[in-house]
């Protein structure tokens, strides 16, 4: 064998591992998006055997994550990729944490929407839960999309969703106020609300978070930090 | 120059570069301890204007975060580091997204400090969030320890300690819902008192992520997802 061929041999296995590698993320992207829409619609129906089947599963979130884990310290390892390829290895070291982290809060939701299941139902149906629970499943989905297509401008436009996920999540947390002084003994089943918010908020965060590690990757910039969105002065906002 | 005088001046340099990049995160480690013992004590003793410079502060735990992901990227791409120090690399990688987020929570407790600070006041100055408080602040020096002493013991028992401070953080939680039913009006106040306790058991959370990184770093295993307390089935728990 030519050593040009060699080169070429090992550059395709590289290839063919980073290929590999993407597509483990993707699917973990995916497996999350499912369990998040899953423990919404929980809450929604008020399905509580959903409720623990969302987190039930979420085992499996975490055993991808190891997998990916591994394979990205294998690949560092025995490739010592430089530039652009390491930069992407760095990023999904990063996604794949913030992905395990939305896949923890879809676990919490599946236990509460378990505990709402069990307590009286607003006439609502918890209404403002379905549509920050959409706003953020959206967010996911995007940052996910943003990674597959390393598109810079669907990154940038999810980042700054986040603001709008954040006033939702404020406007509940006031109602839920409000809601627990006009009657005291709703305190119960509303703290599971605003526990369910805070969740919800949180999964915001980490799309944010991942579309920020696909502007690293594909500029070789940092942009975290400098989007004047961190410090917002709220006691309610993370 | 010989070429083995050559590779020990390469070796040397790169030992030093190890070296800067683990002070740098035990510096990093120590603002961010500074920055919650601050925010604890902006709580206790109704310090408004403490709470608010905590809060100001934590522009300098994410500068020092971007700093030392640089460095990593930089010896990741020019030195190829294998086996163990590529393993420290990735820890490191991993234990400074746990750091900026315990400056995140801490600068969420100095403005959540700042509110409470202009509201009535318990005659136990809020003695169970100081309590918390010190038991959170503890996980991280240890955590801290582990990680500069590569002491997996430690860091064992930091990881267990996580359960204590969650069984702390349930208690708070029912004792918030119990008051705020007793007492509607307190209402307002008392959110603020459990987003602090939610925050100081997140920290909890993140000391206990920093330690399982360190037992990653020095066995090369991951015991993540093995520990069995991720999934306690409880509302309150992160």
């Amino acid at each position: 064998m030519e050593a040009s061929e060699l080169t070429g041999h090992i550059s395709r296995r590289f290839d063919k591992d980073i290929e590999d590698l993407r597509n483990n993320v993707l699917a973990m992207g995916g497996l999350v998006e499912s369990q998040l829409s899953q423990a919404i619609a929980a809450i929604v129906s008020g399905d509580s055997e959903l409720g623990l089947q969302v987190a039930k599963d979420d085992y499996k979130v975490n055993n991808l994550e190891v997998t990916i884990d591994e394979e990205c310290g294998r690949i560092l390892a025995t490739r010592a990729p430089a530039a652009s390829d390491l930069r992407l290895i760095v990023a999904i070291i990063k996604t794949i944490t913030d992905l395990e982290r939305i896949g923890d809060e879809a676990e919490k939701i599946g236990f509460l929407a378990s505990k709402l299941a069990a307590m009286d139902r607003p006439a609502d149906s918890y209404r403002e839960l379905k549509t920050l629970g959409n706003h953020v499943a959206h967010m996911v989905r995007d940052a996910m999309n943003a990674f597959a297509r390393l598109d810079i401008e669907e990154a940038w436009e999810t980042v700054q969703e986040d603001e709008r996920v954040d006033e939702e999540y404020e406007a509940i947390q006031r109602q839920c106020i409000t809601f627990m002084m006009e009657d005291p003994r709703s305190i119960k089943r509303v703290m599971n609300v605003t526990w369910c918010a805070r969740s919800l908020e949180r999964i915001g965060d980490h799309a944010k978070n991942i579309c920020e590690y696909v502007i690293y990757m594909v500029q070789g910039r940092d942009v975290r930090h400098t989007l004047g969105s961190e410090a917002t002065g709220s006691e309610t906002s993370e």
